[in-house]
Order: C-alpha cells, then sequence, then structure tokens
C-alpha cells in the first residue's frame, strides 16, 4: 500500500531542486533499475505492478496499482516499474586521465548520450559548468542506459576548475588543427560546448589547443551535434 | 488570413499518411525554413507571425495570428515561423561511393542525427528500411538541422536492395573486426540497425564484412547509440 504523501514525493522529486533537497532520484524501466541495483548507489525504494519482481525484492521494494504507478510517473506509459535511488556523494576527480567537460549543455538526450560514450570509452569523470541540465533528470538517466553508475559526474564552477588544473585543455573548434594529425597526449581535458553557441568565451579563452573533426563533401552542414562530435573525438583519443 | 480549412490541412500533416495523400511536409523555424527555400524543396507557404519576413516574401508567406499558428503547430511553444514544404521526387541513388543504409531506425531524433552525420561526411545518399520512420515527421526535420536538403533519402525494401547492389556491404556488430585496423574501400555500403535489436537476422546474412568499434575502460558499457555509432564509422571512413 502506497500511500499519498509518498506519490507526492515522488512525483515532486521531477524537478532538481526537489531532487537536490530530498537527495534522491527516480528511474523507470527494469533494465535500468537493475543496472543501478548491482551499484553503488543506495536504493531507496522500487514500486513495481509486478508481484513476482516485489517478492523477489521485498527488502525494498512495494506492490503497486497501474493507477498509483501512473499518479508518480513521468511517462506518458508507465512501464510497470520505477526505482527511486539516493544521489552518490561526491568524488574526487582523477587528475592523471582524460576527463570530459562540457560547458552548458541543454538537452538532455545529449548529455545522457555523452556519459554513455564516456562509459565506453573508459572516461571516468565527467564535469559539467553548473547551467548545464542535470544529470539525474530522468530523461538523461534513461537515455545513458545504465552508464550513470559507472561514471562520476561532478557539477563544479567550469571557470575555476580549468584554471586550477594541471591537465592540458582541448577543446572542439571549426577552425581547429585536425584531429586527424593532432598528437593527442595520454591525458588531458576534452571540453565540450553548448548545442547553440559553442564553448563561452571566457572557457575558450582558457583552451590550449584547438581541435576539429575534418568536414568532407560540399562543406555545407554547419556542424555536428555536440554528442556525436563527441563520440568521434573521444574515439580518436583512445585509437592513438 | 487564413482559412479554417487550410488550418485542418497543415495540422493533418503530423500524421505520415496525410503527408504521403498531399506530398507535404512541415517544417517549423527560421532558420530551417530559410535553409529550405535555398534547396530544390519546392516551397508551398510559409505562415509567420512576423510582419517584415511576411512582406519580404509575400510571394509564398501570409501573415498569421499566434492563435491561428498555435493551432496549426506540433510544438507546445510555436516559434513565430511555419513552413510547408512539397516533397521531393525520387532521385537515383548513386552506386560509385559509400551509401549509409539504415535497418527499422524507430527514433526520429536518431535519424535526423543520421542524416546530419552524412551530409557533414560528404554521403549522398541514406537508404531506410520501408518500416524506419519517416524522414518528414517534424522531429527528424528538426534534427537534420537543415541537411535533409542536401541528402537523398530512399525508402525502400531493404533485403532487397542488399542483394541486387554491386558495392560491398560492412555492418556494425559487437563482434566484428576492428575499425581501427580494417581496410576501407573507396565505395560501400554501410549498414547500422534498430535501437534496441541491431541488424534484422535476414539483413545480417547479407552482411559481408562484420566491422566492432573497439570499446574501453571496463568494458561494461552495454553499446553505443546508433548515431554515435554511426559518426565513429564514418569518421573511420573518411579518415582513411
Amino acid at each position: 500500500m502506497v500511500g499519498k504523501s509518498q506519490i507526492k514525493l515522488i512525483k515532486s522529486l521531477q524537478l532538481k531542486k526537489n531532487r537536490n533537497l530530498h537527495q534522491l532520484f527516480v528511474v523507470e524501466g527494469l533494465k535500468t533499475i537493475q543496472e543501478l541495483l548491482k551499484s553503488s548507489f543506495e536504493v531507496y525504494s522500487v514500486f513495481s505492478t509486478d508481484d513476482h519482481f516485489v517478492e523477489e525484492n521485498s527488502a525494498f521494494s512495494a506492490l503497486i496499482s497501474s493507477v498509483d504507478l501512473k499518479k508518480m510517473s513521468s511517462l506518458n506509459t508507465p512501464n510497470g516499474y520505477l526505482g527511486v535511488f539516493k544521489m552518490s556523494q561526491k568524488k574526487a576527480i582523477h587528475d592523471n586521465a582524460w576527463v570530459v567537460a562540457v560547458d552548458t549543455i541543454q538537452d538532455p538526450g545529449n548529455l545522457g548520450t555523452i556519459i554513455r560514450l564516456c562509459d565506453w570509452f573508459g572516461i571516468k569523470d565527467l564535469v559539467c559548468s553548473s547551467d548545464t541540465v542535470d544529470c539525474y533528470n530522468p530523461k538523461v538517466i534513461q537515455a545513458t542506459m545504465g552508464s550513470i553508475t559507472r561514471v562520476n559526474v561532478t557539477y563544479l564552477n567550469l571557470i575555476d576548475f580549468l584554471e586550477e588544473t594541471g591537465l592540458p585543455i582541448y577543446g572542439a573548434f571549426m577552425d581547429g588543427e585536425t584531429v586527424y594529425t593532432s598528437q593527442m597526449p595520454v591525458k588531458g581535458i576534452l571540453v565540450m560546448g553548448n548545442e547553440a553557441n559553442g564553448v563561452s568565451a571566457e572557457v575558450e579563452k582558457l583552451v590550449q589547443k584547438r581541435i576539429a573533426i575534418p568536414q568532407f563533401g560540399a562543406q555545407t552542414a554547419e556542424s555536428l551535434n555536440v554528442a556525436t562530435a563527441t563520440a568521434i573525438l573521444l574515439n580518436e583519443i583512445r585509437r592513438g
């Protein structure tokens, strides 16, 4: 039996300010919930319409009616499983490897895809400017396909971080040196900019090496989407 | 003055069957409309709340009230410009270059991003299995960022196409040969599969060369998103 106040609490977690207040976030879908249960994230509760699942996971799960699930879900068509997890504690950023830094990424799908890419390419740390979309946004979590459990995402003042780091700072710019011939070091920071405006002027000043992905064909395409550009650059960093 | 029947027609174009019936599709946003006006797509009409724009483009545009624009728009917050264009005629597929083929892509954002990638990497032809999401879907058009005007998208029976082509057929598979050491020819077909299920069994049988993007780190990430995988593979094909 799920009470009204609990439904209200969980529904409220759709907003960032409430997630921060309660230090909780919501994950929908069996597969991603299972990834989180295997991870270092601490479970708060899982609500499900699947009595078999609830029986097998009785320590932390509760049976819920479809009607109540719909009340707490952010999906038009809830899929039967809604997990609530505790946000992770801040962890130190590794300073002896490649780090990805994003400046004001707005689209949840893009941030989620970048987290998934970091996981694939063995990047342990993603740092985000404080105005980047929240990584606990349900759409971000969904797009990470479980990778949120393996990448350390830190929100910070990006200018301060870049001013203080000892790592070489790389940034993607249309007028940069082609990444095909750039010698990429074994560690560094790769800065990726906002979807519409790219890297902000203050961050751009701190970039030490401007790199570019060559364009082919009629040279008419305006730019690449930030997630696909990140994919190509991480692949270039790793292929050596 | 925009009549009720016109609003009804344009609203109806949100559905694929109506787009096909009328051979018309909708584009929202000044920037993408301008790209289409410069392209070989023929304009049917542009509706705008911007009287300056309408005056300068009086041959094909009409002033519209915010209230009427909201009635025909697929956006929650219409942005002031809604263009209606005629679908392009079928064009022949080039058989002397690289072609990208997609098998049952469902997500409009993924298809739009792949079209944008084709444009960047000078791929003239994208072929889509007939059950792939419609390229005239407003969300696809939006994600192409104008690239829809420069890439020839053809829907067809993918099995028949692959059986009849003389081009070598490459496909992305987790167990393929690493793309870093694969010798990529100057022309071929790159087949990319569905978001959840990958390439279908029938298509897989026709793939002659299985390639893979190496994974780094803890080998725990399940897979790459299809658009980011396409980005990396097209970059590998072009970098040589």
